[in-house]
C-alpha cells in the first residue's frame, strides 16, 4: 500500500507546536513511511523554520492534490492568518493565535472525513486563546458555537461522535480513561457500570485495530487498594464489578478492580495490553512519570514522550501529550518526542509502518 | 557514636516478613551500621531460615540485653506465640498470626518509647488477621481495643500521638500524603487547609532532621490540572492555596498548588525535596510505578523499592511499603529491597551512616 497520508496541525502559533512540528518533519523519520501534510500558517511556519534553524523547505499549498511529498520540503496548508509575523505574540494567549489553532483542527478533521488524509495528528492548542476567539468571532468559524472544552470536543462534534474516550500511551502502556478535565468529585460520580462499559469496548476495539488479537485488559478501582471489599469506598462493587462482568460476558477479556497504585506497575512489566483508570490523574500521573523527565539544571523538560489517541471516532487522531509549552516558544529548544511518537502512532493506526515506535 | 539499634518487627508470620528479614539480616549489609534486633517468634524465624536456605544462627532472646549484636546471628527477640510450626498457616488470614503480627509491632513501640532502641522498622501486616486476633482475644493484649486500622493507627495509639502522616520515599522521590486509607470521595472531603497545613510542617520538620537545611515542598492539587483556576474544582482556592500561603507566612519553602500529573516528574528530576499529595494514590501510584518492577515471565514482582516512614511520632517508625506478599510465603523468592531500604531509611532517620541508600 502507498504511505498514508497525515493531516498534522500546526497548534497554537504562540506556543511550540509550529517549532515541534519543524523539527519533527525535517528528521526525515517519517520517509517513505508516511506522507504528511501540515495545517497551520505559511507565516508561522516560515518564523518556525527560522528559530530551529532549519534546511528544510516550506512548500504553500492550498490543497492536498498540491502537495509534493518530498523529503526535503514540508507540505504547509496555509489558512492565511496571518498576513504578517509581527502580528504573531509568542508565548502569550492571544486570539489570532486561538483562531488559526481552531481553524487548523477544523481543516484536518474535514480533510479526514473526506478521505483525503488518512489520519490526523495534532500539536496542543491553548484553550483559552480558543475560546477567545470564538467569542470574539461569535461562532462564525465553528457553527455558532462560541466555546469548545478542548481538541477531543471539537472532533466529536465535528464528526457527530457521541461515543469516545481518551487513551494516552507510551510505549506498550496504554491507558483508557473513564473521564477527564472535571473535578475529583465529579469523576466519581462518573465512575458509572455504563461508561467503564463504554470505556472497555472502546479499548478493546482500538487494541484490536492495532493489531492484537484477543486484548486483556485491567481495569483499575477508583478508591485506595480498589476499597478493600467495600471498607472504603463502593464503587467498585456496585459500578465497575458490573461493568466487567458485562464485558466478560460480551467476550471481552477484562479483569479487575485492580489496585490503582500496582496496576501501572503491573501492566509496564507487561502483563495487561491496556488499562482502564477512573480519572484524568489516575492515568496520567504513571504515563508521565515515566513519560516526562525534567533536568533540574536547565529548568526545563528533557523529554515528554507519549501519545494521546481519541478513540470511538470515525477518523483517526493521534496527539501530543503535553501543552503549548508558551514558555520555550522561540527558543528552538522544545523536545519533539511526544510529537514523534503520535505521528508514528497515527501511522500505525492508519495501518503503515510504524517502526514498532507507538 | 555507637551504631544506632533497631528493633524490626517479624511481620505476619503467615506472608513473606519472615523470610524477607531473614534475607536481609544475612546479607551482612547493615554491618558496622545498626545494631539490629528482629521482634518476633522463634519457631516463625527457624522455619523462614529453613526456607531461605541461609546459614546465618538464631540468637533467642527475651530482652535487648541479652543481644549478641554479631555479624553472623540474627537476635531474635522472641514473644512466644507458636509453641509448634504445624500453628503456622502460611499464605492465609489467621488469627494466630495475627495475634503475634500486632504483638511484634507493640513490642518494638514500647522498646523505642523506653529508649531501649533507637528506631523502629515494620513488615507487612494482615489487617484483617490482626482484628480477628484482637476481637477474639476481646482486647486483651490491646487496652481493650478490639480494632486498628493499620500499624500507623497502633502506633499513633501506644505513643499518645495526634498528628501524623504518611511519607514514601523512594531514593529522593518523597511523598507525603493528606489522607491514606479512605474512599476517594471521602479524601475529597479531608483536603482541608488545616490539615495540609499539618502535612506541610511534618514534612518540613522530617526533612530537616535529615539534614536539608531549608525543604523546597511542592504542594499537589488534587483536581486535573489543579483545577484551571476554579473551572473544575475549588478545593484549590478554597483550601490548598491558604494552606500554602499560611505556611509560606511560617516561613516555610512551599510551592503550589502543581498539577499532579507533572509534579512527580519534576520531583523525580530535582525540583523538589518532598511533595505533598492529597490522597493515597495520587502519590502511591507514581512512588510504585517507579518503584516495583513486575515480572511478566516470572508472574512475580522483582523488585519492590520503597519506604513508608511515618512523620510526627515521638520515636522513629519505617516500614516497608509493600503488603504481607501471601501467594509468595514459603517460596523464598519474595524481593527484601523495600525492607533493606526500609532499614536504611530508619538508620539515617536515627541519625547513623545511612549509606545514602534511604
Amino acid at each position: 500500500m502507498a504511505e498514508p497520508i497525515i493531516a498534522l496541525t500546526m497548534g497554537d502559533p504562540s506556543g511550540n507546536g509550529p517549532e515541534l512540528s519543524v523539527k519533527a518533519l525535517s528528521s526525515g523519520r517519517f520517509s517513505k513511511r508516511a506522507r504528511i501534510i501540515l495545517v497551520g500558517d505559511m507565516t508561522v511556519m516560515e518564523n518556525a523554520r527560522r528559530i530551529c534553524s532549519s534546511p528544510i523547505r516550506l512548500n504553500r499549498i492550498t490543497s492536498v492534490c498540491q502537495a509534493a511529498f518530498a523529503d526535503d520540503s514540508i507540505d504547509v496548508l496555509d489558512l492565511g492568518v496571518f498576513s504578517d509575523i509581527s502580528q504573531l505574540k509568542l508565548g502569550q494567549v492571544d486570539s489570532r493565535s486561538g483562531l488559526c489553532a481552531f481553524l487548523a483542527v477544523k481543516k484536518a478533521i474535514e480533510l479526514a472525513m473526506e478521505g483525503q488524509v488518512d489520519a490526523t495528528v495534532t500539536n496542543a492548542l491553548n484553550k483559552e486563546a480558543m475560546n477567545l476567539a470564538l467569542e470574539q468571532t461569535e461562532g462564525k468559524y465553528s457553527d455558532g458555537l462560541t466555546h469548545f472544552d478542548g481538541h477531543t470536543e471539537i472532533y466529536a462534534h465535528y464528526t457527530k461522535t457521541k461515543s469516545y474516550c481518551m487513551m494516552l500511551m507510551h510505549h506498550d502502556l496504554r491507558v483508557s480513561h473513564v473521564s477527564t478535565h472535571c473535578s475529583l468529585r465529579e469523576a466519581c460520580d462518573r465512575v458509572r457500570k455504563d461508561r467503564v462499559l463504554e470505556v472497555l469496548r472502546l479499548t478493546d476495539s482500538a487494541l484490536k485495530s492495532m493489531g492484537i488479537a484477543r486484548p486483556h485488559i485491567a481495569v483499575a478501582g477508583l478508591n485506595p487498594h480498589s476499597g478493600e471489599h467495600g471498607l472504603f469506598g463502593h464503587e467498585e462493587i456496585d459500578e465497575i464489578i458490573p461493568a466487567i462482568e458485562q464485558a466478560a460476558a460480551e467476550g471481552l477479556d477484562a479483569v479487575g478492580p485492580v489496585p490503582p497504585d500496582s496496576v501501572f506497575s503491573e501492566a509496564l512489566g507487561g502483563l495487561y495490553d491496556a488499562v482502564i483508570a477512573m480519572y484524568h490523574d489516575q492515568g496520567h500521573i504513571p504515563l508521565k512519570t515515566v513519560g516526562f523527565v525534567y533536568d533540574r539544571d536547565k529548568g526545563q523538560w528533557k523529554a515528554l514522550e507519549g501519545v494521546n489517541v481519541t478513540l470511538g471516532l470515525p477518523i483517526i487522531r493521534t496527539s501530543v501529550d503535553h501543552g503549548t509549552g508558551f514558555a520555550l516558544a522561540g527558543s528552538g529548544k522544545s523536545d519533539e518526542t511526544s510529537l514523534v511518537n503520535a505521528i508514528d502512532a497515527a501511522i500505525a493506526f492508519a495501518g503503515g509502518d510504524s517502526c514498532g515506535k507507538a
